[in-house]
């Protein structure tokens, strides 16, 4: 899912770029992460740098979690830009399907585990705090973009 | 709709409480805003004093607006509450619609006017600038939240 799509005033229900297995891993990571660790979750987030998050979450002081699928082992191969992530998260990390090798991700990152149902985190991420101003930008930037998905729903505009 | 519902779960595509009058005004009011002021529009949002903002709006530079609609007159009279809303907004607007007499709103307070298909700002607010601490507060909340409302309706969660 390293893409740069040219859906994003889409509503991210439906995503058709995504392959069946990312989206069940994507179910399960979302559902996790809301459900045991108070994280509040968005799917396919524009970053400033041109890469979309598979999903970011955002935690109760405004901690930002970065996850980023990959449904296949050519899925992570084919991506050089995953250190991009980096810089606009806390935590960052891979989540895979359980049919997946786990060890074909990077040790110094999170990996989590994920199908349709649930998931877990195999391996806790190093600590990278971002700067005050980013962070805020970035909180900021996530409230108008949930109320924008959310009035997108409600009222898709004039006609 | 001074009210405190029993539903802050559920999705607010469609809140069962509003009269279809102030569901059109709602409409208007939100679509205003994103198309001509780049607000940011969150249907029912609750706040910490306890009241629910029929329409916060968020600006590009992290300004926050609150709408309350009143669709008749009584609906005005019997709420003595909406002072509080200035607490949680730079600016504050009451909303009504086109058959109502604006004259019966405080002259100190911003006014729009709206309909199912547009709306217009015939009052400006004063501006009442919210301190750094609880604008920050806001709008991590905003943030969570927009993400929690596009996750229930993506998941509403394991069955």
């Amino acid at each position: 899912m390293a893409d740069e799509g040219q859906h994003n005033d889409l509503p991210p229900i439906v995503d058709l770029r995504q392959s069946a297995t990312a989206l069940r891993v994507q179910r399960g990571v979302m559902r996790m992460l809301r459900e045991r660790h108070d994280m509040a979750c968005y799917a396919e987030v524009p970053l400033s740098n041109g890469r979309r998050a598979d999903v970011l979450a955002v935690g109760p002081k405004g901690e930002i979690w970065i996850i980023e699928i990959k449904s296949s082992l050519i899925d992570f191969q084919v991506d050089r830009k995953w250190p991009e992530y980096r810089e606009f998260s806390d935590k960052f990390f891979f989540a895979k399907p359980p049919e997946l090798d786990g060890e074909i991700f990077p040790q110094s990152e999170g990996l989590i585990v994920a199908d349709g149902h649930d998931g877990a985190i195999l391996r806790d991420s190093p600590d990278t705090p971002l700067a005050p101003a980013r962070r805020k930008a970035l909180i900021l930037k996530l409230a108008r973009l949930g109320a924008d998905r959310i009035h997108a729903l409600m009222d898709p505009g004039p006609r």
